[in-house]
């Protein structure tokens, strides 16, 4: 195993490999579906060390994928990441590769990947997956992780230019999820629950500068309001700086907003689930 | 890491060694069996990538695990499988390693690997696993994954020839699992439900020959009878060609016929489990 | 990837690189954090294989995470082991990495460790991860096993030598948890449910020479006492070797005492978990 992607040269042209793809699905552990796609990119890279980021994804839950994905990528050096999560596998939706921040994104064209592209700095570059020579043949309708995402993931690891396997895109018409909603009034920040992990720590649509454009900057003790009810939290460094069962709202590792519940769960103390909205004020 | 596995001189003898192991078990993944395995595997192979097929089969499910290693298998270049569910262990059953379509599967002769050898395109040569200078000793009465399994399969990956570890045994007299009921009349298919996947697709014994067979060919709308009742579906090439909530049979992408709903789930739709029988006529 | 660990020269100085990297933790595999870790450890260790012990360890629970990782580390070649099961994070507790039995052992120090390290034979040396150098920066107050554990983990399986991650500390003074209860009578034993696996099997605290001393060494049936009933159990040498339905004694794979159901799960039988009392007498 080479340490590292990086230009190698090849007769006259520059080669990038990528000695590191990962994976993201909705696929589950327990059916063979993931370690089929690995069995393809073992064919196509057998170089390549392969990280699972998620396949826990619940099924067809883009949102929730994306929001792993554009999670996960910061933290790797360069890489192919591959993600399956294709409710409109069989329908036209397009299949699609991104370059951005020296990795490469590689997915169907439904939302998956551009926040995982805008986490490593944007995409400089989208083709279409449209070259079916790249394929696996004949072509499911069912199963393009397999037919046509793995493949061409391997490929791409293996050092095949980019620009091989389709047209350029313009990276302005690539499907977009619609943005969780964050509102701040006089007092008041609102934010969609984007993520809520497996302590039930609840990751908010919000940024600490919301809670500066609300008025809260100063506030450490919050009223929180969700549809069951209210509760309150207090603004701190971390869950260990509070006692067992106390509610806080931090800044968790990457910058957004947090709420969690020392030693507790924030998701079942609140009652909430990705995509609610929970309401912060002055307590 | 090479590049793959391939006949190399080793003295006189050609080596073939394996740069992949899969494995496959109902071991689950909370408890420190599958990594015990690995440990194992490691210190016989420390050049092998091993990637998991599931290990999330339910309990001593010989027939799941032997359909999930089964549709797995194809797609994989040269590897060692190993697969360990193991009900009998402690007890006489066999320990077998079979060589079939360049690959080596590893395991219990409990019927666990037949359909996966079958599905390489059938075994060349099966040795009886008795030859004990390869196990650890010493050798549990309850954990032959770690103790007889994962070295035998190490050692395999390694280049140790397959010869080494016991004698030949007769391809036909490995325990087979009951093959699934497919019963067709005139207008009538009944089949068994043969796994039932994360996303609650329904793969069926039956093929598209078994539906002509049955004098359905042409038929479009199909009445699907179960033990709680009836229903319809569709025949359609993919679950992407219908409304969401349409339940519909097409052929899945190794070939059976599979029972879906579009962003839904056909074995919640339909109350069935895997052995269940599925009953289809013309609507 | 070179075949295995060993002193190698860079300079004067003998270079100690693990090929291997085992991984345990109690962040579940459904989210992102498991692969970003893997993603830090890539950055540092390109070349290192990383294997997961478990992920699935209930969220805090460093007694179970304590026991997985004691059962699976002797079974691994030498490997650095990351283990991040962390409520203390965020504040004062120690960070800690410890070299036994050729392994090194990295994770907070609140009993995790000492456990897997008395398996491999006891710490020859304990160092506190307190140099911030080898730190990803900013440091978060959440996440340490991003930005404290793995880099320090995969920079000690990239050849970094232990004495530069801070001063050796005395393993005495290491933090441990409070031992199981095993109590032996005149023709009594009870012990502590340690551990319950993915099969229902309850591996207790005892050791056959505990019930030796309870003078119940000849005996082969026992009657089994829990909080919710008695039942009864043959001592044997597997599972294998009885009815199914019939709960068996035996001693497991590691040398503990388990009590199993033969195709059953012994663990829904008695209605235990892990933590619990058992009683043993002669039936």
């Amino acid at each position: 195993m080479t340490a590292g992607p990086g230009p190698t040269r090849s007769g006259s042209h520059a080669v990038h490999r990528y000695d590191l793809v990962t994976f993201t699905s909705d696929f589950g552990l327990d059916d063979a579906y993931v370690a089929i796609c690995k069995g393809v990119l073992a064919r196509f890279a057998p170089r390549a060390t392969v990280v699972d980021v998620s396949h826990g994804v619940p099924p067809q839950d883009i949102r929730r994928a994306a929001a792993v994905l554009a999670r996960a990528v910061p933290w790797f050096p360069p890489a192919v990441h591959l993600a399956v999560v294709d409710p409109g596998v069989g329908t036209d939706r397009g299949a699609v590769a991104l370059r951005a921040g020296g990795s490469v994104l590689v997915g169907p064209d439904n939302g998956l990947l551009v926040g995982a592209a805008a986490a490593l700095g944007g995409a400089d570059q989208v083709v279409a997956l449209t070259d079916d020579r790249w394929f696996l043949h004949p072509v499911s309708a069912t199963f393009h992780g397999r037919d046509v995402f793995a493949p061409c993931a391997g490929r791409l690891a293996a050092g095949a230019p980019l620009s091989d396997f389709g047209p350029d895109v313009d990276p302005e018409s690539l499907v977009r999820l619609p943005p969780p909603r964050v509102v701040t009034g006089a007092g008041m920040l609102s934010a969609e629950v984007v993520d809520v992990d497996t302590f039930g720590n609840l990751q908010l649509a919000a940024h600490p500068e919301d809670v500066d454009r609300a008025g809260l900057a100063g506030v450490v003790e919050l009223k929180i309001t969700v549809p069951g009810g209210t509760t309150r939290a207090l603004r701190t460094r971390s869950y260990g700086d509070v006692p067992p069962g106390t509610m806080v709202l931090y800044v968790e590792s990457t910058g957004a907003l947090e709420l969690a519940v020392n030693e507790g769960s924030a998701a079942q103390a609140l009652g909430v689930v990705s995509g609610d909205q929970i309401e912060l004020r002055g307590a």
